[in-house]
Formats: structure tokens, sequence, C-alpha cells
């Protein structure tokens, strides 16, 4: 199912390929977020056009509405969203935590009340692992606890063992009921801040043996060098065969530095969000299309955009994005995605020819030194 | 510049051919509005393979933004926009009239505030023709007064006297400043409801002699007879061999009636704005996707949607909708452009194939028992 084919020498970067029910994914890969069955304002064939190899969806939205009856009337995700293409599910668990009002956590599960409307829900790993075995996504989570940040080393000990038993749960429920040649279960290393935990979370889960293992409870807050350290805390501990994931990240910046880490798959809201709010990434940092600098500015938004944003201006945007109109939160979403797109392509193409360090080293400082002249 | 070359022989249905600076211009067609210079979330190669002929873009709006010397910047409109094809423009006046806080009609042009900040704003022929010469659009219209509906018989002659001033006020502005192998200019038939205004109010301007001539002062509010009424009494009086063109019109069978009253052009928000609010155009009238009903509905939007929304189904549609995805709104307005322009289409091969009249009457009938099922 994943294949391994070129190591870097300088890091823990590698190329590989994951074999999906739905195709190919060469990794390392950024994963286009869906959360509603949608990747906000972008259709199925820009995301072909955009090369997009693999998309999440969210278990928690989708589980809300439409539902999952619709979704089985449907024949799953797939086909409901006219995408083809292999895609990702959230276990349900971090939007539970995150976003759901009044929540109890159960051995047995998690008790919450719909942020859309107050019904009483009950999520577990079972009833995870269904609603994800019905939505027919290609890459199954585990159901896990995601711990806040910071996160006392009680609370994290505790939580880990919880969601090291539900782990275990969630792959018997699918080893009973999936598909294995449709579906693929991935687990989730936890443990907070803790390194002692992260490892011990990583080796049992390895021995449960799953198809792939995600770093979770980053992404909630924590500084940059404790999302390095979860990776650097898990990493060592997973098997070189499998696809390894962090869940939720980054900057452009913080992937290629997590591909130095070893990180194979990546999805993150923002690209998409940041575009909505009128903002692009470039290669020298973020530009902020609110600007008046940009109102007659005849640049295109960078000079390798998407052929689908080539032929309009910056001052064109900076006209749609300060009018509301929504063509131009389009232009930017379909840009950032394209930045985040390629740049994975051009590191997977520094991999294949152990230029990647080199690569890395030059990104990195050119983008954060945009960063700190323009800022956020 | 303009050229009629089948005439249909039940009624005053006729197809041209429209040369502009940015094209040709197959008629009767419709013009997808893009008020702010967008129709609004729709690409230009989205509008290109809609097959758009031509576009409407809103004087008014850009004059205010993002004003005239950033589209002189970016060297007019269809740049600025990223447009090739033809653009025609508005004079401004309607939108004064209808979205202006306080405002004074004189001699010279109207005082009014601007909707967006109340700065105080002038508008004459003059200006009005200045902005649409800078914007470059292909067809200018003139500057009139739009006067209410309704509108008794005193303030309509009055009225129909000023704006007759003020079109060739227009007239002569345009001709000393616009190269006239770029940019044509439309007139504008005023005179409310009453039969003999409309008729002076055409055979003036025809005196006056411009490219092509419009009938304005309808889409505002008046029953369906009074606008069929407003095209009925001026049509004899404008040339045969010049465009005519119903401004602000309407629905799909309202179209097919009007160019059966001898109308050429169109331009209406309602596909796009209705799209925005989950209303699709079909045969058999209109469907509200927040309704219930479409929620595990696997067809399409309808059969002779466009490639663009073919794979999605009314059901996943109307998930979008009730989500607020922009994608729904998006493949909405992409179906609703579509029907109109093929509407459009379908006309004109009508129109060559002598078949009009059993379209027109067999169109008309389904889509209007459609409605009455349905509800608009």
């Amino acid at each position: 199912m994943f294949q391994v084919f070129a190591q870097d020498s300088a890091s823990l970067a590698r190329r590989g390929r994951l074999v999906t029910a739905h195709g190919v994914v060469e990794t390392p890969v950024f994963m286009p977020v869906g959360t509603r069955g949608s990747v906000k304002a972008v259709s199925s064939a820009e995301l072909h056009a955009l090369e997009a190899g693999i998309i999440l969806g969210n278990t928690y939205h989708l589980w809300l509405r439409p539902g999952l009856e619709t979704i089985r009337h449907f024949g799953g995700l797939h086909r409901f969203m006219n995408w083809d293409g292999p895609i990702l599910t959230d276990s349900g668990g971090f939007q539970v935590f995150s976003l759901s009002g009044l929540r109890k956590i159960e051995e047995d599960g998690v008790r919450f009340q719909s942020h859309l409307d107050g019904t009483p829900m009950f999520l577990s790993p079972e009833v995870s692992m269904e609603i994800q075995v019905a939505l027919g996504s290609d890459i199954v989570m585990a159901f896990d606890e995601c711990p806040p940040y910071p996160c006392d080393r009680d609370y994290a000990a505790r939580s880990l063992a919880l969601t090291l038993r539900w782990e275990e749960r969630s792959r018997r429920w699918f080893a009973d009921h999936a598909d294995p040649s449709r579906q693929k279960l991935f687990a989730i290393v936890q443990g907070a801040t803790h390194a002692d935990l992260r490892e011990e979370s990583a080796k049992r889960l390895v021995e449960l043996d799953f198809d792939g293992y995600a770093v979770g409870g980053v992404s909630v807050g924590e500084p940059e060098e404790e999302m390095m350290r979860a990776v650097e805390n898990s990493v060592p501990f997973l098997p070189a065969d499998k696809p390894r994931y962090a869940m939720g990240l980054g900057q452009p910046d913080q992937l290629l530095e997590m591909i130095a880490r070893g990180v194979d798959m990546f999805d993150c809201v923002l690209p998409t969000r940041v575009a909505r709010h009128g903002t692009a990434y470039t290669e020298d940092g973020t530009l902020n299309f609110n600007n008046q600098r940009f109102a007659r500015d005849d640049a295109p938004i960078s000079e390798n955009t998407h052929p689908l944003c080539a032929g309009y201006s910056r001052g064109y945007i900076r006209h749609l994005i300060t009018q509301g109109e929504i063509l131009g939160l389009r232009l930017l979403t379909l840009h950032n995605l394209h930045f985040y797109l390629s740049l994975m392509q051009r590191a997977r193409r520094a991999i294949d020819t152990s230029s990647f360090a080199g690569f890395r080293e030059s990104f990195v400082s050119r983008f954060r030194a945009g960063q700190r002249s323009t800022g956020p």
C-alpha cells in the first residue's frame, strides 16, 4: 500500500507512493480540506486541474449535515461530492473537542451537543468507524482524544491511555466491518508535549499494526518548536514502510521543515481560509490584498500562479476582495492551493534529485524573510 | 455594424449580427451582468465556456469603485477584468435613481450622494460619456432619466423632454471624443407607460441617429403587460437596421415574448441573483434548492445543464446551498447563465429554421405551467 523509493541523505525527507482505491498518491503530499463535502469555493474539475492528489473530509460535519442516511443514499462521499480521487476523513474527535458545547468524555465515548442545534449526540470509536465506512473514505482515521495545549503530564497520560483503548476499538471495529481493499486505517500518536508519552503511544500503536500513523495533538495553539518536537518525538518510533501524517498543519515553511523530519502527508485549512480574507501565499511571504498598495498593481498574484489566475492583476483582485466579490476569494483560493500543491511537487522533485537540503534552506529563509517584512 | 439576416414570418423576431471591436455578437442575445467588473462568482474562462457573447458592466458602480483613474491605469474595463469579449455599459442613470440617497435632478445633470459613503457626486451626460469612454466599453449607453412606475403624464412628458436633451448632449460629447471604430452609442427610448410619449421619444432619437436603441423605463416594478406595451409602443418607430435592446429584463418566458416583439438584446440580474438564493431555472419553471424534497435527489439540476454542473446531483447542491457553501451558488449561477444563454441560442436556431412560433409557444406554456405548480 505504501512504498518509499527515495530517501534524502541529509534529513528524514523521503519520497513515497501511497496506493488507494481511488488512485495513487505521490508523497510528500498536501491534502486540501473539504470540511462539509466541498473544498471551499472549488469545483472537482478545478481540484483535478490543480493536480490535488487527495483531499480531506470532516466526519463530524458530514455526520451532522447532510447526515449518514443521505450519504449512504448517494453511495458514499465520493459520489455525493462528485470527486473521484482519494479522500481521507478525520475521526470527528478533534471537531467534537473544539466545536461542540457541553461535552462529557466517558470510557465508552464522548457525549456532546451539536454546535448547530444543540442536539445531544454520542461519538465513540465504533460510531466514528461506522460513519467513515459509510463515507467510503480511502483513508479512515482512528478515534482519539485530542488533549489541549498546554496539558500537564497527568492529564496527558490518562488521555493517552484512553486514546489507546479507543484506537484499539477502532482497529477492531474496522477489521470486522471494513473492506481493506477499499479503505485503510491510520492510527494517531498522542501524548501532548511529553516525549515519553509520544514514544509509548507510537510503540503501542505500531504493535497494533495500522496502515499509517498520524501525529495528532498538534495545531492546537502550541508554539512552532513544540509542533516540531511532537513530530521529532514520534517519528523515530514509527515504521519506515508506513506513511506518516501531521494533522492540521501548517504554514508552507513548516511543511518543508516537517518533511525534513520524516512526515509524508499534511492537511491544513490555511490556504483556503486566508484566501477568503484576502491573503495570498508567495515565495516571499504573504500578500494581503486589503492593502491599498495593490490598487494599481499590474502584476499577477505571483509569477508562478496557477493558469486559472494568471490573467488577473493584483489591482483587480484587490478590487474584488474589497468589494466582497466571490471571484476574488475564488482566485486567491485557487492560487493558494496551487502554491501549497506545487510546493509539495517541488519538494518531491528535490528529493528525487537529491537536492532537498538546498531547496528547503532557500525556500524557508526567503519565505521567512518575506514574512518578517510584510507581516502575517 | 448591425446586420439582420433572417426575419420570422409570424412575429417581429429576427436574427442579427452585431459587430463590435471585441467580436461579433449573434442576436437575439442575453448579456450576463457584471455590475462591479465581475459577473458574480464567474471567471472569464467560465464566461467563454458558457459562450457568453457580450456582458454588461455598470458605470455607476465602477465609477465609485475602483474609480476612473484606476480603470484608466489598467487601460479600460476589458483589461482590468481580464475579459476580451464585447462589453456594454449602462449610463449610470438607473443606479443613481435607484441606489443613491438624496438626489437632485437639474438641467445640467444629477447631484446625488454615493450609496457607499455619502460623498456628494454629480453625473451628467458628459460625465457619463467620459466614464464610459474611459471604461472602453464596446457599446455605450446615452444618459437618461428613468422615471418611476407609475408615472403621470405630466411628469413623464417633462422627464422625457429632459432625457431627450440629455441624450442629444450624450451624442455630441461622444461624437467629439469617442473613437467610433472602437465604441458605439445606443439611445434609450423613454416615455413611461404613455404610448404617444414612447412614439415621440423613438422618433426624436432616430432623427439624432444612434448606433442602436434601447427601451428604458422598464423593469421598474410595472406589471408584465405594461412591460410588453412599452416595447410594443417603441419598436414600430425604430429603424429595422439597428439593434434594439430591452433594459434589465426579464424572466425566460418574457425574453421570448420580447424577441417576438422585435427585441434583439437583453440583460438581467435574475439568473445570477436567484442562483445565490438557491434557485435554478428549468424548462418546467424554477427549482428552489432550499426545499427539503431535493435532499436525496440523484438527478442533475436539469437534463440540459452545463457540463460544468453535470456531475453534481440536486441532493448535493441542496446540501451546499443549505450549508452556505460557495460551490453551491457557483454551480447554480453557471447553470442559470447556461439556461439563459442556451435559451437565446435555441431562439436563434428557431428563427434560422423558421420554427420560432412553435418554439416560443411550447417553451412559454411549459415554463408558465411549471411556475404555476412550483411557485416562484
